[in-house]
C-alpha cells in the first residue's frame, strides 16, 4: 500500500488529489499495489470537500507517519515549500512536485539530499504542465549531446501574444482578458515579465548539461515592450513573435540563456503554438530536432505530471533520479553583454536557426 | 563492462555502431560503465570497414558469448530477425530493436519471452525513428486513461503528400522523386499502401490499450488513388490530406483502428508535420492532446532511440520492461464494416475532433 501526501490543496494539489481518486484501479495496476492519498495539508479550511477527513495543518504529522511513502509539494515559492521539502526527503519519503521556483532555485541541495536519503526528488510537472518534457529528454535523449533547447514555456504570454496577432488585440486589452479567464495573476509580472519562463528553461538546461543555471544568471525579457506594431511588422515578413526560453551549448563549452520575445519563421514548429498552449523543441547530435507540444498548465494536465512522477517514485527509486551538479556559473553561463543577440526590432530577439 | 551484438549493418545498425563510437563518453558516464560494440553481424562483406574486425557471419558467436549483455537486432523482416531474437533472449541477452514488422507480429510472444528470462526486449525505434514516443506514452502518460492515438507515422509517404500539396506535383511524380533521394524502396508499397503505418499504429495500440492488435485486423488504405483534384479540394476547404494511423477506444471497450488518408484542418498540429517528418498525437484524459514531433526516420534519429533503449536495459531491466497480453481480436477491435467513418471524398476519411 502506497500512501501520498499532498501539501497544498490549490489548482494543481487538487487535481492531483482528484486523479489520484478518479484513476485509482490504473494507478494500482501499474504499481502492483494500493495507492491512496492519506493527508491533504492546507492551512484553509475546505468544509464542503469530499475530502474532509484528509485535511490536517500541520505537517508533522506527515513527516511522522511511517506510512507516507510520498509527498507531493505543490505549495509553490520557496519558503515553506523548501522547509517541508527538506524535511520530507530527510523523514525518507519521495517528494514529487511541480513548483519550478524551488527547483530552479535549489535543485542542487535538494537532488542531493534525495540521493543521500535513498528517495527520490521528481518534478516533470514543473516545466511544461502536462507535456512530457523532462524524462523524454533526461531518458529517451540520453543516448544525444544535447546542444539546445528552444520552447514557449508559459501559457499566459503565448495567450496574450496569440490574441494579439489572431485579433489585433492591444497587450493592454489581451492581459485584461487573460485575467478574467484566470490565465493571468492580478499581479501578471512573474508570467509577462519572463520570470517563470527564466526558471523553466533554466530547469531544463540544468538537465541537459548537467550544471546548475540560476535564474539570476539568465538574461531575462519579458513582453511588456511588445507593441501591434512590432507584431504587424513581423508579420509582414513572414514571422511570428513569441516569447521564448533558449539556451544553447557553443563549442567553447558556454551556455548562452536567455528568455525575450522572439521573432520566429511562420513555418518554424513553434509558430502554430497557440493560445495557452506550450512547446519545447531539444536538439541532440543523433536526433536533430525534437518538439514536444500540449497543454503547458491546467488542473488535469499538470497533475497527469504529478501522477507520472509518482508512480516512477515507487516503480524503481534509484533508477528514476535525476541529477546535476551545483556551478559557479560565472565560469560556463555567457553573460547578457557578451550574448550578441541579433534583434529582428529593439526588443524583440531574431531566433536564428 | 557493457558489450553490444548489432545483427544487420544496414541504415540502422551502422548508424548505432557509430553512435556508441562517437558518443561513447556519454555512454558510459549514464551508465557508470564502459560500453562497447563487440560484433557485428551481416551476410555481407565489408571490407574497407573501421570495423573490419568486428564482423561474424554466425550468430551463434554471438549468442554464445556470456559478455554480450545487449544484441540490437536491425535486420528487419520477421524470419532472420524472429530467430535471432528468440535465441538472443533465451540466452539471456537483452534485445533492442527498430523492427516494427517483428514488433508488430509477434511481440506478445517475445515480451513474455523477455520476461522469462529477466531481460528486456526494448522497440522505441520501432514507430517515429528517433521521436521519443514509446516510453513517455507508456511511462510518462502512466497515470491517464489513453483514449485515442493518431499520428502521421510514416516519412515516405508524408513527403509525397507534401510534394503534392506544395508543388502541384502528381502523385506517380512525387513518389519517383521520393525514389530518387532514397526516402522510397524500389518496391515502395509497404510505404504507399499504408503496411507501415499499419503496423505503427498497432505497436502503439497494444501498447496503450494493453492487448495486441494484429494488423490484419488493421483496416488499411495508402495513398495510391490520391489525386492531385483530392489535395487541392481539401485545400479550398481548409483542408490538407495526410496518411494517418488512428486508434481510438470507444466507450463500449472496443478499439476502433485504421490507417487511411485523411482531410485534417489546417490548424490541426499533425497538418503543418511536413516532408519526411513524423508527428504522433496521444489523447488521455488528464492531460488532453499532447504531440510529439521529429525526425521519424533515417540513420542517426533511428539510433538515437535505440541508444536510448539501450541504456534502458542497463539501468533497469524489470523496470523499463514494457508488457501487452496477446488476445483475440475479434472481441475489442472494431472491424472495418461497422467503423462508419465520414469521408471527404471516397478514399479520403475526415478526422473529427
Amino acid at each position: 500500500m502506497i500512501n501520498v501526501a499532498v501539501v497544498g490543496f490549490g489548482v494543481v494539489g487538487s487535481g492531483v488529489v482528484e486523479l489520484l481518486d478518479k484513476n485509482n484501479r490504473l494507478f494500482s495496476k501499474k504499481l502492483n499495489q494500493e495507492i491512496a492519498c492519506k493527508y491533504i495539508l492546507d492551512i484553509r479550511e475546505f468544509p464542503g470537500s469530499i475530502y474532509a477527513d484528509k485535511f490536517v495543518k500541520d505537517f508533522s504529522v506527515i513527516e511522522n507517519d511511517p506510512e507516507i511513502n510520498i509527498v507531493v509539494e505543490t505549495v509553490g515559492g520557496a519558503t515553506f515549500a523548501y522547509e517541508y521539502t527538506k524535511r520530507a526527503l530527510r523523514a525518507g519519503k519521495h517528494v514529487v512536485t511541480s513548483n519550478k521556483e524551488l527547483v530552479a532555485k535549489h535543485a542542487p541541495e535538494l537532488l542531493a539530499l534525495a540521493r543521500e536519503n535513498g528517495v527520490c526528488y521528481l518534478f516533470e510537472a514543473s516545466v511544461g504542465g502536462g507535456i512530457p518534457i523532462i524524462n523524454p529528454m533526461y531518458h529517451c535523449l540520453a543516448a544525444n549531446e544535447l546542444n539546445r533547447i528552444v520552447g514557449i514555456m508559459n501559457g499566459t504570454t503565448n495567450y496574450i501574444l496569440t490574441k494579439m496577432i489572431k485579433e489585433g488585440v492591444s497587450f493592454d486589452a489581451a492581459l485584461r482578458q487573460a485575467q478574467l479567464l484566470g490565465y493571468a495573476e492580478k499581479d501578471p509580472s512573474a508570467d509577462i515579465d519572463g520570470i517563470d519562463t527564466g526558471r523553466k528553461i533554466c530547469i531544463l538546461a540544468s538537465l541537459a548539461f548537467g550544471k546548475h543555471i540560476y535564474p539570476e544568471n539568465v538574461m531575462t525579457k519579458g513582453i511588456r515592450g511588445i507593441s501591434l506594431d512590432d507584431i504587424y511588422e513581423a508579420d509582414r515578413q513572414g514571422m511570428v513573435v513569441k516569447l521564448l526560453g533558449c539556451a544553447e551549448k557553443k563549442d567553447d563549452g558556454f551556455v548562452e540563456i536567455f528568455v525575450s520575445p522572439c521573432a520566429i519563421p511562420r513555418e518554424h514548429p513553434l509558430a502554430n503554438i497557440e493560445d495557452v498552449f506550450n512547446g519545447i523543441t531539444v536538439t541532440g547530435d543523433a536526433i536533430g530536432d525534437c518538439t514536444f507540444y500540449g497543454r503547458g498548465a491546467g488542473k488535469m494536465p499538470t497533475a497527469s505530471a504529478v501522477g507520472a512522477d509518482i508512480i516512477d517514485c515507487v516503480k524503481g527509486t534509484e533508477k528514476s533520479s535525476l541529477f546535476w551538479v551545483d556551478a559557479d556559473n560565472s565560469t560556463f553561463v555567457r553573460s547578457f553583454d557578451k550574448l550578441n543577440l541579433e534583434y529582428f526590432k529593439n526588443d524583440i530577439a531574431l531566433l536564428k536557426e
